[in-house]
This record gives C-alpha cells, sequence and structure tokens, in this order.
C-alpha cells in the first residue's frame, strides 16, 4: 500500500521527465553521485524532527542496525564530512521511503523519486543559491508546465519578525510551523492557533500577521530594510540585504517576473538556515480539466549550512543550498492533463517493423532485422514463424511503429525491401543496401 | 558494509554503462516497468531455494510485513501474473538486495543493480531466445570488454542426461548444483562430490562426466540427437531439437563465432525450465593488468516457464526467457582497466566556462552564463565575486571544460567576447551574437 508498479506508459512518460531534469542539471555542471539505499539508523534519527516515525527501519538480522533512506539531503551530508569534502556541486536521482499515510490522488507516495542537485562549499553570498532558483525556473518552463510561482523567503528574516514581535526564541521553530499553514488557509485561522495552541499574545500574534502576510519583490525588500523595527535586528537585516543581492541576480538572470519574495513562507524542515524558497503551479483559466487536481508545491528548497557539520567529528560545518524538484507530483499533473486530452504515450521508440507477407520467410526477417540492429536501427519482429501481414501491421498501428520494411519472395529474388509508411500505407521498394541510409533519417526526423 | 557510496567518477563511468544496456533494450524495441524496492515478504519466499536467508527483511511497524528485493525476475513474474499480462518485451534496470558476505574486489556487493531484458509470452520456439542471446552479444561487443564467450545449455538436456544415466529425478537439482562448479573446479573434484556427498554411484558419475564435459557447436547437438541412449530420451530430445533451431538463428544473425553449446553449463536457479546461458569475459593475451580482476561471468539467463504460474491464483503459465546484466562486474573491470592505463573519466559535461578577467563584472558574468543555458550549453562560472583568471582556467583544466569564454571591461565595450581554447590557449575575439551557434558545434563536436 502506498507503493506501486509502474507499467510501461508510466516509465516512459517519468523517465521522460527525468531526462530533461538531468539535462537541466548538466547544463550546469553538476556531477551525479549515488549513495545507498541503506543507511545506518543513527544518521538519520535526530534530523528530521517528528518526522522520524516515518521512517522505515530494517529487520535486525545481525550486522548494523539499517533504515531506508527518507530523502536524499542528509545522505549527501553524511557523504561530504566522510569524505571531508568541502566543495561540491552534485544532482543526485533516488527513490526515497517514508512510512507516511500516501495520498495517491496528489501523487504522494510511500516510494518515490527525489531529483536533487546542490551546492557545497563556501562561496560569495547568494550566488549559488540563485543558481539554484535559475535551475528551479528552467526546469519548470522546460517541462511546460503552465504559469508557475516562486516564492522566497529567508529563515533569518522570519525569525527577526519573531524576535521584534517579542516571541521568545525557543519559540521560533514552532512559530515558524504556524505561519507555514498560511499558504492553505486564511491568517485568522493561523492566528487562532498562534495565540490558542501556541500561546503567544495577541499582540505579537498581529504585529506578525502584519508582517508575514506581505509579498513583493525589489521594493518590498528596500522598504523592510528601512523598517524601524526589523532594521534594528542583526539577522533581519542581513536576511533582507542577502534577499536584495539574491533580486539583483535574479534580475541579471531575468526571472523575476515568475519570483516572489513571500513572508509567509517557512517551509517544515528544521534545518534550513537562511533562503528558503517553494514553487507552485498556478492554475490555468482556460484549464477545463474535469477533476483539478491540487497537488500544492512541486518543488522547493533552500540554505542548510550546519547540516555537514552534524556528521563531522569536529563539527567542521560546510555551507550548502540546494533544490528538490518533487518529480513525483509534476506526474500527476502531466498525467491527469494527458487523460483529459487523450493523448498516448508511446512506450517504445521503434523505428521499423521487420515484417512478411508470406510463409517461410522467418530466416530473411532475422537477417535483415539483425543488420538493421547493427546499423543501430530500432527495430522490432513478431515472434511467429509465419504471422499474417495484417498482424504485423496492426502491430505497428497498434504500438505506434511508423514503419514497415516488408520482405516477400519476389523482393528476396529482387534483392530489395518494401519499406511502407504505416500511417499513409505508402510503399517504396528499395534495394536493400539503401535501406540502412534512407530509414535512418526519416525514423530520427532529420 | 558491502554497500558504498559511488563519488562521481564512479556514477559518471556507470551511468555510461547504463545507458549503452539501455539503448540496446529499447532498440530491440522493449518497454521499461519499474515495480518497488519493496516486496510483499511472501511473494519473495519460496522462489530461490536456499538464498532465501539472503534476503533483507523490514521491520513489523504495522502494515505487511515487507522485504527488499533480491531480484527483478521474481518481481516481473509478480507483475505479469497481478495484471494478467501474457505477452510484454519489458527491460528493468534497477538495485537488488542480498545479505551476501560481499566480495567487493569481484564487483560482488549487497546492494547492486541488475539490468534486465525478458519476453514473455507464447510464441514459436526460441525466436526470444536467439533474440535474448543476440542482445546480450551486441551488449558485450558495444562496450568493447575485449573477446568473451557466452555458454548455451539446456535444462532439459542436462535432466534428460541426469535420466539416461539412471540418476533419480529427486536428485536431479542437486546434481545440477554439482555440475555447475564445472567452470571453477576439475571434473575430478565434482566427481567425487557426486559420489561422495550427493550418493551418486561412480557408475553414474562418470557416465554423468562424458556428457557434460562436452562442447562445441552445430556438429554437437547433431552428433548428442544420433546418440544412442540420449535420443530415445524425451526431455533431451526436444532439447537437443531446440538447441539445433537456436543455433540455426543465431548463425543468421552471424554471432555463433562467440557462442558454445557447453554441456557443463547448469546455473544455480530452481526456476530454470528451457534454454539456459551465461557470459564470460576471456583473458586477453596481451593484458598485462597488474593484477588482473577474476570476476566471473558477466551476464546470464534462460527460460523460465512456470514462476508467473506460481503467483496466478488458477496457476496459469505464461512462458518466459529473459537475460540479466551483470554491470557491476562490467563496472569492475573497466575501472580497473582505466586506472591500470591511467585513463580520467570527466564527471562533468560542461562545455564552457564564463570567466572575467578583472573585478567588478560579476553581473556581465551572470548575464552571459544565463544566455548560453538559454541556448542549451552546458556551462559553469565561478562561485566569487571576483575570481582570479588564472584560478578559472585552473579550474577548466581541473575539471576537463575545453572552452572558456572570457568578458572584460574591453570586450563589454566592444560587444564581443573572448573565447579560449583551454588546451591550445588560443582565443578568438566574436561579436557576442556569433558565440552560440559557433561555441555549440564546436563543444559538441560536430
Amino acid at each position: 500500500q502506498g507503493t506501486r508498479d509502474h507499467p510501461p506508459a508510466h516509465t516512459a512518460l517519468r523517465d521522460r521527465l527525468l531526462a530533461a531534469v538531468v539535462a537541466c542539471f548538466k547544463r550546469h555542471g553538476a556531477v551525479a553521485i549515488d549513495t545507498p539505499v541503506l543507511e545506518l539508523r543513527e544518521t538519520l534519527m535526530g534530523k528530521y524532527g517528528e518526522e522520524v516515525k516515518l521512517i522505515y527501519e530494517l529487520q535486525d538480522q545481525g550486522g548494523e542496525l539499517l533504515a531506508l533512506r527518507y530523502d536524499l539531503t542528509v545522505p549527501f551530508a553524511r557523504y561530504l564530512a566522510m569524505n571531508k569534502i568541502t566543495n561540491m556541486k552534485r544532482y543526485h536521482i533516488a527513490k526515497v521511503y517514508r512510512r507516511d499515510n500516501p495520498a495517491t490522488t496528489r501523487g504522494r507516495y510511500r516510494e518515490f523519486y527525489q531529483c536533487d542537485f546542490d551546492i557545497a562549499g563556501q562561496f560569495d553570498p547568494m550566488i549559488p543559491d540563485a543558481e539554484c532558483l535559475k535551475i528551479l525556473h528552467e526546469i519548470l518552463s522546460d517541462l511546460q508546465l503552465g504559469d508557475f510561482l516562486i516564492k522566497v523567503n529567508d529563515r533569518r528574516i522570519l525569525n527577526g519578525i519573531f524576535a521584534v514581535c517579542g516571541i521568545p526564541e525557543s519559540k521560533f521553530i514552532t512559530t515558524c510551523c504556524t505561519v507555514d499553514k498560511l499558504d492553505k488557509v486564511p491568517w485568522e485561522e493561523v492566528r487562532s492557533e498562534m495565540v490558542g495552541e501556541k500561546g503567544l499574545s495577541p499582540e505579537a500574534a498581529d504585529h506578525i500577521g502584519e508582517y508575514v502576510q506581505l509579498h513583493g519583490g525589489l521594493e518590498l525588500i528596500e522598504r523592510l530594510l528601512q523598517d524601524p523595527k526589523l532594521s534594528q535586528n542583526k539577522l533581519a537585516k542581513e536576511g533582507l540585504g542577502d534577499m536584495k543581492l539574491l533580486f539583483e541576480y535574479l534580475t541579471l538572470f531575468g526571472i523575476t517576473g515568475e519570483i516572489s519574495f513571500d513572508l509567509s513562507l517557512a517551509r517544515g524542515l528544521d534545518y534550513y538556515t537562511g533562503v528558503i524558497f517553494e514553487a507552485v503551479l498556478l492554475q490555468q483559466e482556460n484549464d477545463h480539466v474535469e477533476e483539478p487536481v491540487s497537488v500544492g508545491s512541486v518543488a522547493g528548497g533552500g540554505r542548510y549550512d550546519g547540516l555537514v557539520g552534524m556528521f563531522d567529528p569536529k563539527g567542521r560545518k560546510v555551507p550548502c543550498v540546494g533544490v528538490s524538484i518533487g518529480i513525483e507530483r509534476i506526474f500527476s499533473i502531466l498525467e491527469q492533463r494527458m487523460k483529459a486530452s487523450g493523448e498516448k504515450v508511446r512506450t517504445t521508440e521503434t523505428e521499423v517493423l521487420v515484417a512478411t507477407p508470406h510463409k517461410h520467410l522467418l530466416a530473411a526477417r532475422l537477417k535483415l532485422i539483425s543488420e538493421l540492429w547493427g546499423a543501430g536501427i530500432k527495430a522490432e519482429m513478431l515472434y511467429k514463424k509465419d504471422p499474417k501481414l495484417l498482424k504485423q501491421l496492426q502491430y505497428c498501428e497498434d504500438t505506434g511503429i511508423p514503419l514497415a520494411a516488408i520482405v516477400g519472395e519476389q523482393e528476396l529474388t529482387d534483392g530489395v525491401v518494401k519499406l511502407r509508411d504505416v500511417a499513409t500505407r505508402v510503399e517504396v521498394r528499395m534495394p536493400f543496401l539503401y535501406l540502412l541510409p534512407k530509414v535512418l533519417p526519416k525514423c530520427r526526423g532529420c
């Protein structure tokens, strides 16, 4: 339950998505690493806050106590610390495991892919952070998901706000969690949780509310930098200064149109220390999908400067910033859209079916297909000694194979092949020698 | 222990191997499926014989009892039965888990990739079987691993031999296991295990020995078809008849030069019912590697017509044949060779580094790199506001980036970019507008 088999149509679409993501990561010069799906149990403990109960543990069958990885960020931090690496730009695409209540209609499963890109190292402020946002922008654009918005905030700004509103530091994290709900529920509910459950004073809550409901761009950053209270707070000032720098870089990248400085963004995980961000898809006005799927955010990330130090015996820190693409949620949306439009995914890439019109021609088919494979052409044949021509052409139509290479007695005698365009039914006889260079460009769309 | 992190150089080489394997599987028109790494414990039980003790089990944390998959064949059979699929050509590349004693120098780990291609369905004899061998031959050729040999046998022939040698059917499987050791130990040892441990009569053992030490091609098959005893045995006759057909197809594919009908090949797993095969690399005479790694077989497979029926409530059978490529062992060999030759793997594909020769030019770099990314060019820059030119060029040399696009004050004023070939140090000034189309073909080697 909560895990699933992926049939060919799923896998083909997902592989296409993953290929686009990998292409972007490589375009930005990232190396790939791979870590085991099994981690020592102690590596994962104390990194995810309350979510520890969602970790899958392995039975003690002798040897180390093991658990399935929960995300790719903690294994990355462990990898850096173990190998004393202080500088790395890497991507990692792999499955992670959570004993969650799966909400499968929203694309949430217990086993799912994460696509992570992270930059580790001590660099000049906000340059790597800006690249992570650029990557996120490129991927969401490349996948043609429609309009999207990337919300950006900074943990230091949030903590600064809490401080100037008189919240004790011990309540920063829990207040953060409450603020994070603002994308789902109205301010009144968030306020009453702050006052009721979290024990904040109504005045403090109202004061927080004045800030966290703000969103905008460079002009909002400038305004807050002039804010009489915030400008007195060291953390907030640092965060706002860096946010200004970030927006300058994003302007040079030409992507501020889809980016909003949003003070309600808080993100759940404990380990963020600076910039945080999250991408949401915007409902299209002309989207007439029958049951619009609510998928929440499709990507997120941020800066976590303290995590690597937790794995280093001497606590040496390696600053990191990264972005994680929620490929499963994006998959759900695309799948739903294709269902609505009736579009089908081809599950193979076969370019030509080798077919025969009469009996006793298996040897001719085997020889011809062998030549095609040798030339790098994607070719299939039916596994029957004497298949009917109609069945062979039907197979092409069912599986989307564009061409059939037909060899009958006459063709064998003449040393030619009959090449049939399955859609138009146009047939051309051509010498066998010409087939390879002719088929290839046609199929590959050159 | 027995699992490992894969650093960038590993991952880059492995991804290259996997890409070649996937290309071959796609060339043969296979669809891809994906199944969860977690299977119900009961699915895996009773499928692997004694190897059941090597299965990783998950802790009972409530819910179903789960285990990590042991191979990709059993999940495939379960998938076919569950979805009532009677006809499918699929590949699956994923990690499997075994609580084995890892022999890491031989490329054996507890977590490792399997690359499986299988054809399920009722077809005319030996056509899919021949394609599996063709695929194996193509992959081993494409990967340029040097000379290799694919040994082929048939479980029915082995069982026929055991029968005519007077072995009771209850001892077929255990005798099979003993025969399988012939590739590692001499016949005398195998014989004494048969007589001593397995309780066969010395005469029966000698009789078996006369058969299982034979290997050859079509002429051996013909000879055995005339063998006075074997020709009387129904199973052996069927197996030999199909083997003859297989060799006819392999001759049409032109690959019999690397294929040997080898009666000592038995394969460990219980579930094989017909053709079995295994590929070994042959030591090169001119291979002067310091410590030649013994890696055993690099691929194997066979026909298993009964496995799907074990998962079907009504026991409906779906005949299957498949091949599994031992990518980790192949990886070990290639890694060792590259070490010996001093060859290095590039871990990124970056085509150009965007660099500046003076201070205060970060904005120019950000703008230029953004344009390059937009044009699909793989580009990097250092995450420093004012990096030294020497450091930037050094980074190109360290990471194998072939080109540097340099923008200084003068270039900015003139609207040009200085393109530097890192290896030859030749520099060309060109208008920025020309850069994109010029860089692209050069980097891509067109």
